[in-house]
């Protein structure tokens, strides 16, 4: 089983292909977090990889992608490229949880893990998992934007080792030293943002668990209204109500 | 500080950029294990992530490589390709063990973790590593090639569980799971063969400690004698005893 699968949700833009036969094996991963939008990045990327293997499109078993949450744009080229191929090629779509996926990359941990994609607004996007017995990934608290108090508040409680990842730490890696009551660390530079090896990875057990769609069904889950819906919502309201 | 990264140890060619400021982060990777050899591949691959990350060789602070063991010739090629980069550069080069810098992807991890590079004569490169309380990166048995049932003696005696990776997997996956009396598995796909990121986190380490060197002073660190060397000494050997 041969994956192609992208990750867009954030800043960083991934694309990697893996093999899934009998020995398990990541063929190719190209990875950027640059200034370009993933809309000028992504296609030649994959398109470079492909290029580099010698590869076309017939020969994948189905497209995996981080469907979110993230930045709404991100998503949006992600899924849009993902779906272009899906039908053009005629392969089936593997949605993966961004979340999911940015904390598979700790295979061997049996500490939880945290992954934080900065939500504006003082959320950040999380997830709570854990690798039982170092080999079992395990969803502790499914993905959702949460406020980053009751976060803490949420891994304080559970009183284990925490690792975190993810591009909330930056922002907020001062506010977490300070209400974090249980031993915890932040990711090397290897393994703190997205990598679509990890989407590969996670998409290959859910395409086995037959959970993959028709290209025409897939689309993002951005767990969140975007701002432009939340202000055009606001504003209905306002003028429903007279305000 | 900002650093090329290069690892060619196996039939995997990887190329990684990574910063280390405040905020560590990985700003490029491009990772292939395809039949192509590395000559015609890796530079290939460092000009293009920089190329797109808009960089030029005057801007890095430091080119790691994964230095040895591993293949002969993919080894040759890596420390060559740093090594002119940092001459024509003048940078200084980080020397990365390779089976070290395979062990830190797995950050978190409170196992023991074993990689394995086919080493052929019934051997493997290897080593055994762990990271104390999930943070801490320990060398207990620094890499060194090995028989593989010596290997599997060393690690029951450690009586802890054991993940490996590496390109010694489909080689001797078998034997392992036949030797092997503690609990052990085969790490996935997106973490079972080399990752020049990984070079990059670990030579910014050995960099803060001072352990850098002059281009010019580099060469890699094959840990046994090629097949070539040991044959012609054991035509000299032969000769001198007049066999």
């Amino acid at each position: 089983m041969k994956i192609l699968a992208v990750d867009t949700s954030s800043l960083v833009a991934s694309a990697a292909i893996a093999d899934f036969a009998e020995d398990e094996i990541l063929t190719a991963e190209y990875t950027t977090n640059f200034k370009k939008t993933h809309s000028q990045t992504l296609l030649p990327m994959i398109a470079e990889i492909m290029k580099t293997l010698e590869l076309d499109g017939s020969e994948f078993d189905a497209i995996a992608v981080a469907a979110g949450p993230g930045s709404f744009t991100g998503l949006r080229i992600g899924s849009a490229t993902a779906k272009g191929l899906g039908l053009v090629w005629d392969k089936p779509l593997i949605s993966v949880p961004t979340i999911d996926a940015m904390a598979y990359q700790f295979y061997g941990s049996e500490s939880l893990i945290c992954p934080i994609m900065d939500a504006r607004r003082s959320q950040v996007y999380t997830g709570i998992f854990t690798f039982r017995e170092g080999t079992e990934f395990e969803v502790l608290m499914e993905q959702c934007p949460l406020a980053l108090e009751d976060l803490c508040n949420e891994l304080n409680a559970r009183g284990k080792r925490v690792i975190f990842t993810g591009d909330g730490i930056p922002v907020y890696k001062e506010k977490i030293q300070e209400m974090l009551t249980v031993p915890h660390s932040f990711a090397p530079a290897h393994m703190n943002r997205q990598r679509a090896a990890a989407v590969a990875a996670l998409g290959a057990i859910y395409m086995r668990e037959g959970k993959s769609e028709h290209a025409r069904d897939h689309g993002p889950e951005y767990l969140r209204v975007s701002q432009a819906e939340r202000e055009r919502k606001e504003k209905q309201n306002a003028e429903s109500y007279g305000i």
